[in-house]
């Protein structure tokens, strides 16, 4: 008998560049791509509302093969992940061959998965156009699609070369994404930066999306944040869980109510006034004013919320990652102090569910 | 505009064990995982010829799942990758669930590509039950499936927790499976351990099948050099290339002769005798008795090889994965010193491949 060790070590540095107007950052960016072709994952909304941007992106190549990913999240799935595959074999590819995804979070997600399979792995460049997808979704490697047994259980964990937000393409965003959005950009503040808490305190979303700089900042802000926990665990198995504040009620809550009813980021503000408060019964001690002042404009769907607390636990047990049906959370000892607990305290987290409810029905009147 | 840089690491270790009986070893191994549950991924013939082997596995887990993968390397499709992932999911799977892959190259290639999708990766174990595969498809973390225009060209780079090698099921292994793995094992003493060819010089494949201390350290040499090579250039930027000695010639040939026809060891070791002509067209001193002694055993089909070296050199070039129709070759100054060029001389091709016909048939009376 005789062992022999495999040691592998990976390391990757890439860029996230955050602005109005990054036509030069892009220029230099693609200065590094020796071969003329391309291939363009494009979400079909994008394609039509930012077609100048999106045109000007493709005059970098001097052959643009582009397959239009349907909007919405009923597209991340595996058929569509192999037509992509398909798509881009069929047309021929070498390793050199650049994968550009332009969208959401939906369109990162399937063209990453896929970026990360083709010859088993071409290079991947991120232009996020929703603000989820750039303070979120398009940092820290994680693709993936859908399975009917619950979302994102088929994936890849595959950097990209760059990810490239240019928040010009926020311009034509619908409202309702950019509430999504913001949800998890109040989840940065909540767990790692109160000031960002302090400075959205008194200002509205709609006052934000107006004042450009200010956004600008929040979202550096928020990438920072990100960017720096992914870098510390990229393979999600110590800081990186704290990225999940509020998620395990969101993911129930969105589960129950059926994907599409409440929104992603609608469903993770919700999950942290929940966790919020089951962070206070284990002795967290937050000021829930700082969160719950964004109710009314996060217009949280609480008239749809038809299930009883039971059923929420049950769908957050039914999570097919959960292990022996303990449930994980993150909770805060205070704002900027996460932690993950594990509990088998039902009652506790019925209560916490049942104090949010009647918290943001208040805070929303 | 704001730039912000993601760093991440990734350094993975991991045992590669082999030698004829293992148990204790494998117990080892398994006394890591903490979770019932497993999934095992078998190979149709080999959960018939290796039963006790197979349940002797199975009773280090309370919960076995088994999904019996048709033998064949028609089975490397992206549909049985699919039917993989669906069972695991619809199974119920945690993050800490065990994927345990039990034959030849085509599951470990199948599973390992599947174990790396489902949740963004489980723990594998690779138990390889063919010479091939302990000294080359398991060791590498390459996983991988076919597409229509070419082998192997949708996967991930993805790392297994252990490689446990049962020598013993080497005993129901078909010669014309010896014969396949014996062209890698000849490939790795061609590259980087002369040592392998001298001991081989004098011993015919049937000999050393017999010989249990023999082709264990002979195995043993094998892997130590493939596990030293992936240490060093894990995502095949550099060396790792190396170990394509003889392939460029074999895809080809595998490509037109439809593949079955020849096996891959058959044609890795046509393509290392025309790999060897090509090397001394470029100078290199090469001792061709050295592989050629073992042409005759080796089988090889020449009777079959009814194209012209056009046409070989034609489906070099069709491979997907070539840029500018410059062809690659991995060449050696002698044995033991490979080298990787670039050439665009298509006489010397040829030549080298009619060469490399004469010789083998020469060799083969």
């Amino acid at each position: 008998m005789n062992r022999q060790n495999v040691r592998t070590k990976l390391s990757e540095t890439y860029p996230i560049i955050t602005g109005f107007g990054i036509e030069a950052d892009v220029k230099s960016v693609f200065s590094g791509i020796y071969v003329k072709k391309a291939f363009f994952i494009v979400d079909g909304n994008v394609i039509q509302k930012q077609s100048s941007f999106v045109n000007a992106l493709m005059q970098h190549f001097g052959d643009v093969s582009t397959f239009v990913v349907k909007p919405g999240e009923a597209s991340k799935n595996t058929a569509l992940f192999l037509d992509i595959i398909d798509f881009c074999l069929n047309q021929g590819v070498s390793r050199a061959t650049p994968l550009i995804a332009i969208g959401g979070g939906v369109v990162g997600d399937l063209a990453g998965f896929a970026a990360s399979a083709i010859l088993r792995g071409l290079p991947l460049y991120h232009f996020p156009t929703t603000l989820l997808a750039m303070v979120d979704s398009a940092i820290g490697g994680k693709t993936g699609v859908n399975h009917s047994t619950g979302k994102n259980l088929i994936g890849s964990f595959y950097q990209p070369q760059a990810v490239l937000s240019e928040m010009n393409t926020l311009e034509t965003l619908p409202h309702e994404e950019f509430i999504c959005g913001f949800g998890e950009v109040l989840k940065y503040g909540a767990i790692a930066d109160t000031a960002i808490l302090d400075i959205l305190k008194t200002k509205s979303l709609s006052e934000l999306k107006e004042n450009k700089t200010q956004l600008e900042s929040i979202l550096q802000r928020c990438i920072k944040i990100k960017s720096d926990i992914v870098s510390r665990d990229t393979k999600e198995s110590g800081d990186r869980a704290y990225l999940n504040y509020g998620h395990t009620f969101a993911h129930a809550l969105e589960k129950i109510m059926g994907y599409g009813t409440i929104s992603h980021g609608q469903a993770v503000y919700t999950g942290m006034i929940a966790a919020g408060f089951l962070s206070e019964f284990m002795q967290g001690n937050l000021d829930h004013k700082l969160l719950g002042v964004h109710a009314k404009e996060m217009n949280i769907p609480i008239h749809s919320f038809k299930f009883t607390a039971q059923e929420l636990v049950d769908a957050m047990q039914s999570d097919k990652k959960i292990k022996d049906s303990t449930l994980r959370f993150v909770l805060l000892n205070r704002y900027g102090r996460p932690y993950v607990t594990e509990s088998k305290n039902i009652q506790m987290v019925f209560d916490s569910w049942q104090k949010a409810m009647d918290y943001i029905a208040d805070q929303s009147r």
